[in-house]
C-alpha cells in the first residue's frame, strides 16, 4: 500500500502516518518527491485491512494498493492451473466442459426430455434450478426439494453429474446432498455467509460473477470459499450490468484472459444469461471458448415458450446439438477438445 | 404486456400468439400496422410472468411491458404516502429522519461516545453494524451477536431507537430482538430468501438499493417484503456502480423523485456509502434533502483513522454536529423540519 | 507515476526502467518491498506523458499515477475560485447563475416568448441551440445561421447575454460573432480539435460534461481551453450514462464537490438532460444548488409537446417561474443567492 | 410507436392525442385496456420524429417505440451483408480482413518497419495515426500531414492500402486525398459534423463504437453517412465504458451478433483498444472471430515502451505474426479464411 500525502504535509504528520502503519505490523518506507512525499507501507497488508483507514486523516490525500487482495485465489502464490474434478469430469484440463440442462426444473418429464438431448449431444454436466431467485415476488419461484429430487433421480438414470443452485446459508446441507456442484448466482456472490457455509461443504462450488462485480471482488469472494477450506472452485462470467440494452446482460469475455492471469482457478462462460436472447447463445459460446475458458453453462429447455423462467435466452434441444457440433473445431483451434 | 411481431408473421402464428395469450388468462388484441402486427396481452400481467416466455417464440420479435411490475409498492395503487414510525420517530413524513452512527459496533465505549454525540447533534436513530458483509475474508467481520447486545445497551441509555443490518434469513429472528429496525444491505437487495423473512419479522425494514439495481427492480424486491405482510418499508438509495472512480460509487439521486413519482414508500439518503469520502457528505447530504428524500443515514466515528471498517467515509462527531446545523435551512427551504 | 515490477524482476531490468525514466527528464527512486520493487518516477509527469509507455516493458506489472494530470485546471496549482464574467452576469461568485430557454431556436416567437418569460422569472442568461447535435439524421437539425441571428435579435430586444452550442472547428468564429458563450456539448467533451478552437476564440465556454467523461478525463479537456490561453471556463454535470434506465441519463451530483476540491473553475447542472422528463427537473435543479453548484442551466418551452427537439424534459414558462421561487430559499440556506 | 396514456386519461385528452398523431402523418389506433389505454401511432415513425414530443403531455404516461430509428443501415430494409471494397481487399466476405500498424505514425522508419513486418505476417490494411485525438493537451498530437505522407510513401512501398483516423469535418478532404479508409474514432460516434462530410467523401469509413454509445445510436450514427450517399460504412466494436478497471474499456463482443442481425454492414473487433493490455489482444481477437466478425484491428509497434500512443496494448512484430498463425485455425473453425 502507498500513502499519499497532501503537499505542505509537515514532518509531524508524516511521524505520525509512519507510526500508525508501523503499529499495525508493516514498516513504513518514507519518498519525498517534488510535487508529494509518499509513504510506503511495505508487509503483507491483505491481512491488515485496517491501513485503509489511514485514508481518513487529513493529511492523507489517497491511498494507492499495489498487491491484489486476495491470496489463495492468485495465480501468482499458486502458479499450477487448478483442475476441479467432479464425477469424472474435469474442469480447468486440456478438455472443455460443457454444463447444459433447464433453467428450472419445472417437471421429472421436462427435466429428463433436455438430460437425455443434452446428453446425447455431448453435455458432460446437467444444470437445473430447483430453488429460483426470480425479480419478482410473483413469478415461479422454484420446485425447492421436489425439484432437488428430480434432480437426483435423473442423474442416477442418465449418469450426468449435477449443478444446481443453492440461494441461503442454511440450505447448503441440503443442497449438497442431492447435487455435484453447488452454484451460488450472480446475485449472491458478495453473500458472505453464503460464501463461507459452501466453503465448509466439502463440494465443488460454480461462482458466478455478480452483475456489479469487479473481477478484483470476484476472486475476493472466491477467496471466502478457498479460506474456509474448499478449493474447488470454478470461476463463471455470465455478464455484467452496463448501459446497453439490446442484451440482457454486457458479456465481459475480457474476465476469461484476465483471471487467467490473475488466478489458477478455473472460468467457465455463460452465453445464456450473458446475452439474454437465444440468437446470440451459439456465436457467444464459440467467442468464449476462443478466448480461453475452461467451460460453458447453456441453457436448453423443449419448449422455451412455454419455460417458466428465462425461455427466451433457452436453446432448443436441436439447436443445442448444433451448437455443440460447431464448438469442436473451434475447441481444437485454440487447442482444446471437447 | 404488447408482444411486437417479426415482420411477414403469417395468420397460423398470430393465432398461435393469441391462444397462447388467452391461456394464461389475459385478452389478446391485435393490431396490424403498416410495418409491424402488434399483439397487446390485455389483463394484469404482474401476476402472469409466464407470458415472458413468448419472447421465445420464432415469430416473436420482442416483447414490450407497460405495467410497472410492482403493485403493492406502488403509488397508482396507494396513492397516500406511506409513514413508518420507529418508536415515536416518522419517516415519511413531514419532519425529516437522520439515522447516524458508526460503521461497525466495535466497543461499548466507541458506540456510546457516538451515541451521546449524535444525539445531541439531533440524530433520531443509531445506526451500527454487528454483522458485516466485508469484501474480504481477511477484514473485520463485526462482534455478531455481542455488537447487537451493545446496541440494546446503548439504546436503553441513550433512548435512541436502533437500527443495524441483517445478513441472513435465519438471522433475521436474532436481529430482529435487539433491533428497531432491520437493514438489508446493498449486496442483499435481491437476497429473496432474505427479503421473505424480514417481512415475516414485523419490524420495519430498511431496504438499500443494490449497486446495480434499477429501480425497477429494487421497487420489486420492496414487494417481496410488502407480499409477505410487512408494510414498514423505507427505502435507500446509497449509490451505483458506475465508470466514475472519482468517488466509491455515483450516488443516484435522479432516483427519489423518480421512487416518490412511482411509490408511496418513504426513502432515505445514503451519502456516506454514496460518496466514499467523509468530504463528499455533507454537500450530498444537503443534495438529497434538497430533492425530496425523507432523510439521511450517514456514518459517525469518533476517530475515523482507526475505524475497522469505512474510515474514509466517516464524519467526526464535531463535524457531523456542524452538519446537523447547516441542514436545517435546507429542510426549510423544501418545506421540511428537521 | 511509480512503477510497480512483477515479482522476480532482476537487477538489470530494474537499472534499464530506471534508465528510461531518467532519460525523459524525471529521477527514479527504487524502493524494494517484501512482495514488489516499486520505482517512483519524481518529477511533474504532467508534461511527460511518455513515461507511461513504460508499462508496455514485460517486467512491468503497473503503472500508478500520483498526480492528478491536468495543471492549470487544478485547484492545487490555482487555489482561487475563478470567476466568469459574461455581460455583468458572475458564474462562480456567491449568487447564482441560472441560464433558461429553449433547447432548439425555433422560430422569433417561439424564442421572443421564452426569453420574456425566463427573464420576468429571474433568469439571468438565455440558452438556445442553432446548432442541434442529433442521433438521428431524420431529426431537426436546427436553424442554423438563422438561429444565431435569432438570438442576437432577441438578446438585443431583453438584454439577456445568450449562450449556444458549437459543434464544429471552423463554426466557432461564427458563433462567437453572435453568442456571449460558446456551449461545447456533451458529445464534443473530446472533440480536442473544437476545444482548442475555442481556446482561442477569447469567449467564454461552457463546457459540459461527456456522458461516458471521468471527472479526470473531463478536467483535462477544460485544461486544452485553458492551455489555449483562454481562463473562462463554465463547467456543467449534466448526466452519464448508466444501467438505470427509469432516467434519460444519470445526473452525477457527487461531481460538483469533487470538481470543486481538484479544480477552481466554476460549475453549473443541467437538471434537464440530467433527467430527461420533466418532473423531476425541479428536484434535481434543488439538488444541484444544494450541493455547491453554481448555477443552473435549463430547458424552457411553450408547448413542450409540440418542440422540435427535448420536448419531454422542457418545463413550461410558469413551471419554471415556480421553482425560480423555489430556488430561492435553497440557495439562501447554503449561503448563496439568486 | 406506442403512446401510453396515465391511468384516468379523459375522452377530450384521447382525441387530442389522436389529433396530433394525425397531424403528424401517422394513423392513430386506440386501444382500451384495464389497466391502461394506449394509442398506437401507426405509420414509418423514422422521419416523423416530432411524435417524440407528446411524451411531453400530462396525460402521457410513456412513449414505447416499436421500430428501429434507421432505415438504410438495417437488415429488414436491405437484407443482404453489404462488402465493403477497399483496393481489393473485401471486407464483409467470407475472408476475414486484418487492419494492424502502429497507434500512431511516429517517423518514416517505424512505420515502414511495422508495416513490412504486419505485411509478412498477413494483415490486408495498414493502421496508422497522423490525427491522433488525445485526452491530455501535453500529449503527443500527431504528426499531422507529414503523418499522411508517411502513410502515402509506404502504402505504395508496401502495397497495403492505409486506414487512418480524420477528427475535423474540414479536414476530411485532406485525409481522403492519402487514405483509402477514413477512420472516425470512438470519441467522434456522435460528431454528426464528421459523419456527414465523411457521408459526402465517397471513401469508405471505419465508424468505431463510441465508448458509452449505445447499438441502437451507433447504427443510428452509420445511418448518417449512408444518408449522405455513402454505403461503404464499416463498423467497429472497440469496448464500451463500464465499472470494470482491470481493462482500459470493456469489449462487448455482445455487439457483433447484435449488429449482425439488427445491420448488413460489416463489422470488426479491435482487440487493442478493447482491453487496453497486449497480453489480453491475442484471445480477445480469437473470441472476435469466433462470434461473426469480419475482420480484426490491431495496434503493433516495433518497440512498445517507447511509443508515443498507446505502447501498453500494442504488440511487437513477432508476436502479431504468431497471432496470425493461431487465427487461421479459429477462422476456419467458423467457416471463414484468413
Amino acid at each position: 500500500m502507498i500513502i499519499v500525502l497532501r503537499p505542505g504535509t509537515g514532518e509531524a504528520d508524516i511521524e505520525d502516518v509512519c507510526r500508525r502503519i508501523e503499529s499495525l505490523g508493516l514498516r513504513a518506507h518514507v519518498s519525498r518527491g517534488e510535487q508529494r512525499t509518499i509513504i510506503g507501507a511495505i508487509g503483507d497488508d491483505r491481512f491488515k485491512t485496517r491501513v485503509q483507514a489511514l485514508e481518513a486523516l487529513e493529511c492523507v490525500e489517497s491511498l494507492v494498493p499495489i498487491l491484489q487482495p486476495f491470496k489463495l485465489a492468485s495465480r501468482e502464490v499458486h502458479p499450477m492451473a487448478t483442475v476441479v474434478r467432479v464425477d469424472g469430469v474435469e474442469i480447468g484440463g486440456p478438455r472443455l466442459a460443457v454444463m447444459a440442462g433447464p433453467c428450472s426444473v419445472e417437471s421429472r418429464e421436462q427435466l429428463r426430455t433436455v438430460a437425455d438431448s443434452v446428453k446425447m449431444a455431448g453435455a458432460h454436466i446437467l444444470r437445473g434450478g430447483a430453488f429460483k431467485p426470480r425479480s419478482s415476488p410473483y413469478a415461479f419461484q422454484g420446485l425447492e426439494e421436489e425439484g432437488l429430487q428430480l434432480l437426483a433421480e435423473v442423474r442416477k438414470a442418465t449418469g450426468l453429474p449435477v449443478v444446481t443452485e443453492v440461494l441461503e446459508p442454511d440450505k447448503v446441507g441440503m443442497v449438497a446432498e442431492y447435487a455435484d456442484v453447488l452454484q451460488i448466482g450472480a446475485r449472491n456472490t458478495q453473500n458472505f455467509s453464503l460464501l463461507k457455509e459452501a466453503g465448509q461443504s466439502g463440494k465443488p462450488v460454480l461462482l458466478k460473477r455478480g452483475m456489479a462485480t469487479t473481477i478484483k471482488e470476484y476472486l475476493l469472494s472466491a477467496e471466502y470459499i478457498l479460506a474456509a477450506g474448499n478449493p474447488n472452485v470454478i470461476l463463471c462470467e455470465r455478464g455484467i450490468r452496463t448501459f446497453e440494452t439490446a442484451t440482457r446482460f454486457t458479456l465481459d469475455l475480457n474476465a476469461v484472459p484476465v483471471i487467467k492471469k490473475l488466478s489458477h482457478l478455473p472460468v467457465v462462460v455463460d452465453p445464456s444469461h450473458g446475452t439474454g436472447h437465444w440468437e446470440y447463445v451459439a456465436p457467444m459460446a464459440k467467442a468464449g471458448i476462443a478466448c480461453g475458458a475452461d467451460g460453458l453453462i447453456i441453457e436448453v429447455h423443449p419448449k422455451p415458450e412455454e419455460a417458466l423462467s428465462d425461455g427466451p435466452q433457452s436453446l432448443k434441444p436441436a439447436k443445442f446439438a448444433q451448437l455443440m457440433r460447431e464448438l469442436r473445431p473451434v475447441a481444437e483451434a485454440v487447442g482444446r477438445s471437447l
